[in-house]
C-alpha cells in the first residue's frame, strides 16, 4: 500500500493542483502515493445540502456544521486504516520539517479543509483532530495549506525525488536544530561583474564545507534569530 | 489598474491553481486582480534551453543560472510598474499577516519560484529580491508557496471577499500583536452529546465578547507561547 492522502473539502477541483505536475505528479501517476477527495457537501442531510450556519454568539461569517463534517470524517476513516486526521487551521501547531517526517512515516493522512470561519469546535474535539498551521497568515481556506503540507510530505516519499539525493541536506533537515541553507552558485563563474566566491572554485572539500557551514550559521543568526536562539543557549542570551 | 501578480516559474501550468476557484477565481475572472506567468525556460540562450547547472563547490542537486533568471526578471519588470520582486525561499523572512497587508497595499507582486536547490545567489543580490518563506519546512519548489502567498493577498483585495466582512476579525489580524482565534460554534446547539457553551446562547454581547477574548488569549498562551511572549513582556518572562 502506498502513502495515501484524502482531502475533505468543498472544492475537490483544487486537488491535486500543483501536485499533479513535476516529480510529485509523476509519482502520483506511478502509484508511489495516492490522493482522493471527499466533497463535504455530499454529507449534508437537508435538501439544500447545507454545510454551514451562522455562529452562535453572533459575528460575521459562517461556521461549518459539526454533524456534516463528522459524517465526512467517518467516510474517510471507513477503510479502517489509522491515518491521522489533520485540520488545517491558523489555530494549529506550526508545521515544521520534523512533523513532515513523522507524517511521512505513517500510512498517509486525512486532511480536513475548512472554509468560512472554520469548523465547529465540537467536531474537532470529538474526532481528536490534529490542528496544524502552515504559518502565521490568514488564507481563504484550508486547501492551499493542505497542498503545501502534502508537497512537503510527498517529496520525502521513497522514489519521488529520483536522482535528487539532496533531500536530507537542505534547510531544516540537518540533524539537530535547523539551520538555514548556505547560498548556491553555478555557471557562469563570472556574471554581471559578480564572481563566485573563490573557495568554491578551490577544490578543497574541507574548506568548502567549512565555508558553507559558516554561511548557513551566519544566515540563520542574521535572518532568523528565533531559530538561532532555539539552537544554542549562547545564541539565546545574545539576542 | 487592478492588483497584478506575475509568477516566474518552470511550471506555469501550476497557476492559477487553487486561485482559479472559489472567491479568488471569481475575482480573477471579474478583473479584480490579474495573474500572468513567465516560463523561465523561455529565457535560456542555448539550444538545449538550459536553466540550471551543477553547484560550484560540489554537492547534490542543481542550481538555477543567474543569467537566465535575470533575463526573466527583466521581462517581468519591463512594464515599468514598481512591483516588488519576491523570491520564495526557506532562507527568507517568515511571511506574516503584516507583510501580506503591505504587499496588498502596493500595485502587485512578481514572484520568483525556484526549483532544484534554488537560485544562484548573485541574481538574488543583483535584483535586490525580497526573500520570503511561508514556513519552516522544505517544499519541492516555490510554486506551492507562491500560491499560498497570493491566496493570503488576494482575499484582502477590495471586493474579493464579497459579503464576508470578517477579514479583519480573524487570527493575526487584530490590531496590535496577534492572537489565535477563539473557537466557533454553530447549529445544532447540541450534537453528539456536546452542547454549545452557554454564554454563546445568552444574548449578552459584552459577555460573549469577553468569553471570546479569554478563549483567544488562552489558546495563544497554550498553543503558541512564542506569539504570546512577543505580545506581552509578562508573557515573555513566564515562558
Amino acid at each position: 500500500m502506498s502513502w495515501h492522502a484524502t482531502a475533505l473539502t468543498l472544492f475537490p477541483e483544487m486537488f491535486p493542483g500543483t501536485l499533479g505536475h513535476s516529480l510529485a505528479g509523476r509519482a502520483l501517476r506511478e502509484g508511489k502515493w495516492s490522493l482522493d477527495t471527499l466533497q463535504i457537501r455530499d454529507f449534508a442531510t437537508d435538501k439544500h445540502r447545507t454545510v454551514d450556519d451562522t455562529p452562535f454568539g453572533g459575528g460575521a461569517g459562517m461556521v461549518m456544521r459539526p454533524d456534516v463534517v463528522d459524517a465526512a470524517c467517518a467516510a474517510a476513516l471507513a477503510d479502517g486504516v489509522a491515518r491521522p486526521l489533520v485540520y488545517m487551521t491558523p489555530r494549529g501547531r506550526l508545521l515544521d520539517q520534523a512533523m513532515v517526517r513523522e507524517l511521512v512515516a505513517g500510512p498517509g493522512i486525512i486532511l480536513v479543509c475548512g472554509r468560512y470561519e472554520g469548523l465547529d469546535q465540537r467536531v474537532i474535539e470529538a474526532r481528536g483532530m490534529r490542528e496544524i498551521s502552515v504559518g502565521d497568515y490568514v488564507l481563504s481556506g484550508g486547501e492551499p495549506a493542505a497542498l503545501v503540507l502534502l508537497d512537503a510530505c510527498v517529496r520525502l516519499l521513497p522514489g519521488v525525488m529520483g536522482g535528487a539525493t539532496s533531500a536530507e541536506e537542505e534547510s531544516f533537515s540537518a540533524g539537530g536544530a535547523p539551520l538555514l541553507e548556505y547560498p548556491h552558485y553555478t555557471r557562469p563563474a563570472e556574471w554581471d561583474g559578480r564572481a563566485v566566491p573563490d573557495v568554491l572554485l578551490s577544490g578543497h572539500h574541507a574548506e568548502v564545507a567549512r565555508w558553507r557551514r559558516g554561511m548557513a550559521e551566519a544566515a540563520t543568526r542574521e535572518r532568523r534569530p528565533d531559530l538561532w536562539s532555539r539552537r544554542t543557549p549562547a545564541g539565546a542570551l545574545s539576542n
